[in-house]
């Protein structure tokens, strides 16, 4: 354990070190990330300083060169959770032009999910498949497997299919396998294989692959 | 890893479900939680599926039955993340007659940041001190570790002491000091030893407290 302060450190200062731990306990670890995903899964580290997300953040092959095209075609981002959406850096999301949504506090979607019994996560997706079709959309999950099942059912009825998936929920029931169900499809994704996740590395990960781009803080 | 589909499960049978799963395998791991933390450090593992928190999850003696209180007397919440705030429940949150505040994106706490170098977080605190001095305040950090360093620095002073901390920042540069700063005063605290934490876990321990007295989804 760090006991003592290190004082009169600046904001960006503290990023810069940490990162700089971040490496350097990596590679006191032996592990060497791939050049395209280092500056995402290190930055998921930074989130929850938990380093086993080095072991089980899964790029899909063409998910970081779509999550780049669609950031800069200004895309849309719709979140599980508004603890997700929250933590996206606005002012880079503004700056690349693209929009985050969450419909998770939608008054509709709560009245039907008290009549169907659905989750408000599940309804949430359906209703984001339906309203921004035909839009460039990046699906982002840290919460509620019941997104991801809902997005492999509307892939699988040939209803719907978003550009790319970033899958991270968190948790006990579903989790594991609503992650591995949506990389059995051919949607370009980023998953955190296992129960881990959350909406602060659901976040993390749309900041990092924005900041690849540019940055606005 | 369980790849099978539990179907049909409703929102509320997935959340007593998950905390089944998470009682069973605390119970193989031979951890006993104490009867008034339980639920609150239980909601923490649940956000994110990381039992290291039944470790390090500390709680001074007086912490919840303060929590409590002040949660019945509809004190303040003041976060140091927009993330942390919108992670708790709102719906609860006005039930109880409190109110969750964040500074961070306070036009005036940004530019005074820049002119003095002090970090958005630890200027939001010493606003919250200012503007909240006579009310009952509940200061939750779970990002910046210079919110906590602000905290003591305001308690040394004898300029300001909250009725209670949420310690639980994230992160590898003075994350660790700074909750054990905490831990030294005399302030009510909920801490989570080491360098994990997050917004995520704030919102946890925060809906956790307030589960325990009224819930409203």
């Amino acid at each position: 354990m760090t006991n003592k302060i290190i004082e009169n450190l600046k904001p960006l200062d503290i990023e810069k070190r940490s990162f700089e731990i971040i490496s350097e306990e990596l590679a006191e670890m032996g592990v060497v990330l791939p050049k395209d995903q280092e500056m995402i899964t290190k930055r998921v580290i930074h989130a929850s300083a938990d380093f086993e997300y080095a072991d089980t953040l899964i790029y899909s092959d063409t998910a970081i060169e779509t999550a780049r095209r669609l950031l800069g075609e200004g895309c849309i981002i719709v979140t599980d959770t508004n603890m997700a959406r929250s933590g996206i850096n606005l002012k880079t999301l503004e700056a690349l032009g693209c929009e985050a949504f969450c419909f998770m506090n939608d008054e509709k979607i709560a009245e039907r999910s008290k009549v169907t019994g659905e989750t408000r996560a599940a309804l949430s997706m359906e209703h984001a498949a339906k309203v921004f079709h035909d839009k460039p959309v990046m699906i982002v999950s840290g919460n509620a497997p019941t997104a991801l099942l809902k997005i492999r059912e509307l892939y699988d009825r040939g209803e719907y299919r978003p550009d790319l998936v970033i899958g991270v929920p968190v948790g006990f029931v579903n989790v594991e396998a609503a992650k591995e169900l949506i990389m059995e499809t051919d949607i370009p994704y980023i998953v955190n294989r296992g129960r881990k996740g959350g909406s602060n590395i659901a976040a993390a990960i749309v900041n990092a692959l924005m900041y690849g781009i540019c940055r606005n803080v």
